[in-house]
């Protein structure tokens, strides 16, 4: 064993993290044992302070510490406009955006018959619930353009057909930036058929 | 805000960490809270107890929860033959190349008059102690090859001229698998300089 027993048990935590490898995980290791020890308490503080009192908006799902989230607790923003994402990650990127201001709905997964996962483990009742609520209700599906995106998409458009709640999807089409020699033949194909009159 | 205060805390200490930029903080973070209340328990426990427990060793200065490091308590490696490097971190990467059979000596940093280091900040009378106590020593300075690293080397060669210690410092030359038109001038001018007899 090249390190000392702690400080490879030390590696092995950073290495269960996404994206961070063997060399990254030592680099990271290091740099811990060479902070503080206030600094590395006030660290592990935080961890598990976020971990106990992050849950999930009663209304939306997003995570917050409250019950209702500050988006849906937030009177400034639309709450006849819902945004339905598989996750609270998709809100973090929206709200990136900048440019949204309506709610959110987090489904919490996608439909995927060959993992087992039915409509009936997805949060869809409460999105039937907060349709039925008010009236002349928006809704925004931005799932990840996949079979099970669009499976889902189909399934909430489906049974919200006969209500009066406007459904709608992100369009597909061409990354902004991207080079159209590099792109797949299926994003070109939804391109070419999400085309729009100019 | 787009995060929760306490999540962007979190992404804040992640950030501090080096190579971590904005996007893997958030990851690294969203990552933690979705792990197990028990599992950041532990990893926040192998953080601080690798802080507390991990110090230098009173020979050589590696890392160590002992009092002497597992190098320089193994009496199957040759104590005669010492490495001298500039922190630690250096000794892992010789410990992984598997090759190296003595012990080494952390001068903790490289003379550096422009950042006021001076040969009495580093560890070298420990390593003239050393040179001492026993017979027939041989040292492999193993600095890096850059302007600090090259003062240092000289300055121990220098005081130990009268010796009867052998030094020796590392090879310059081409990395392995290197292509020689990407090369910079420095290396390949070392390169030739350092060239050897076939």
């Amino acid at each position: 064993m090249i390190y000392p027993k702690i400080l490879e048990e030390l590696i092995e935590y950073f290495k269960k993290l996404p994206g961070i490898g063997e060399k990254s995980a030592e680099r990271l290791a290091l740099s811990v044992i060479e902070s503080s020890e206030d600094d590395i308490k006030m660290f592990s503080k935080t961890m598990i302070e976020a971990k106990k009192n992050l849950h999930p908006c009663t209304i939306c799902g997003n995570l917050t510490t409250e019950k209702i989230c500050s988006i849906c607790d937030n009177e400034y923003r639309n709450n006849k406009l819902i945004c339905v994402v598989e996750d609270y990650k998709s809100i973090f990127a929206f709200e990136k955006m900048g440019k949204y201001n309506g709610v959110y709905h987090v489904l919490n997964g996608l439909i995927s018959p060959i993992n087992g996962i039915t409509p009936y483990d997805l949060n869809i009742d409460g999105l039937l619930n907060r349709c039925k609520k008010e009236e002349n209700i928006e809704l925004i599906i931005a799932l990840k353009p996949s079979i099970e995106g669009e499976t889902t998409t189909q399934y909430i458009n489906k049974i919200l057909e006969k209500t009066k709640v406007k459904v709608s999807r992100l369009s597909y089409g061409l990354p902004v930036g991207a080079e159209l020699d590099y792109l797949d033949s299926l994003t070109l194909e939804r391109a070419f058929e999400d085309r729009k009159n100019i």
